[in-house]
């Protein structure tokens, strides 16, 4: 007979369960019934929490993008030149990055078959749209080469950043190795591999 | 009754069929069914050409990792100083990585599951390690910044250049527009975005 767990999951501690089987199995891929056996509780019992898997999935997708947003509200993001702005704003997404690396994770790979991944996904974009502009109010204040297209420029610079939640494993996750990766990011990214001269 | 195509492929024609099936379903999400469909032939026509879908998995990513390789032994990947032989080498492969996308989106998704996987794993390890020694011998040589970790700025950098896989989609796939986006790479990655000065 195989006892199960007592429940005594809160919705926040079932999501960082649910969080990680979407990862290893995709989200398409993971039924009530994984969840239950990674939880050790019974379907019931995660019913009792939430209304199925995609209130998870929202749960878990919303955590990523707020910390994503609430970077945008810092003061560093709102003062100063644009170019002095989205340093900041990129540093900072690469430490929320880090700092919540399997809700990030989660977020980058959902592929909108629901309509909560399709909402998850216009949010990015927003995002992207966002950091986008500042870059192009930084080329116009002369801060940014003007021969560059911006666009393009910010593929690539989010597909740098976001490359980290397939390659990045935390040893000592430390505000230290956070602001380490996020330092090298934005040297790559606005200041180049060369030595200035 | 079903009536299958008349066998015409040649090896390298199925292989396209099958390289695009492998992306699409994944590569253990493919059955021999799967490309025999696909491909409007039988399993057995299939099995006149390759051994199985493990043969048609390792010719896929040795063109790949052939075009990759390939980069390093041209003149431009040999010649001069080391900054300047890792920007071309930066600049070919994006350009290979386009020219042969879904041969190199397949490569950069096998995971390891079978030999042939892990071959592949191994030889694209070996291609960002001979990368990394470019980059290392242009901050010997004083031309690139001495305080980036190489190893994390190698990390980084084919992040931004593997990320294409994923968002870019050819409109005119041109010389040119090949040539446009690798220069937007080596710009970003090694003169940065700011302008100089």
């Amino acid at each position: 007979m195989t006892t199960a767990k007592r429940d005594t999951y809160t919705p926040e501690t079932l999501l960082s369960v649910a969080v990680r089987v979407f990862n290893e199995r995709g989200y398409d891929g993971t039924s009530m019934e994984h969840l239950s056996k990674a939880a050790g509780i019974s379907k019931s019992s995660i019913y009792h929490h939430v209304s199925g898997k995609e209130e998870l999935l929202r749960r878990a997708v919303s955590r990523a993008l707020d910390g994503l947003f609430a970077v945008l509200d810092e003061p560093g993001a709102g003062q100063g030149r644009a170019v002095e702005r989205v340093e900041y704003v990129t540093r900072r997404t690469v430490e929320v990055l880090i700092e919540e690396l399997p809700y990030v994770t989660l977020l980058l790979r959902v592929r909108g078959n629901t309509a909560t991944e399709r909402w998850a996904m216009e949010r990015r974009r927003e995002f992207d749209h966002r950091v986008a502009d500042l870059l192009k109010a930084a080329v116009a204040e002369g801060d940014l080469r003007a021969d560059v297209d911006i666009r393009l420029a910010t593929r690539l610079l989010f597909g740098m950043i976001n490359s980290l939640v397939e390659w990045y494993r935390p040893h000592t996750d430390t505000a230290a190795e956070r602001q380490r990766i996020a330092g090298t990011v934005v040297h790559l990214a606005f200041d180049g591999l060369r030595t200035a001269g």
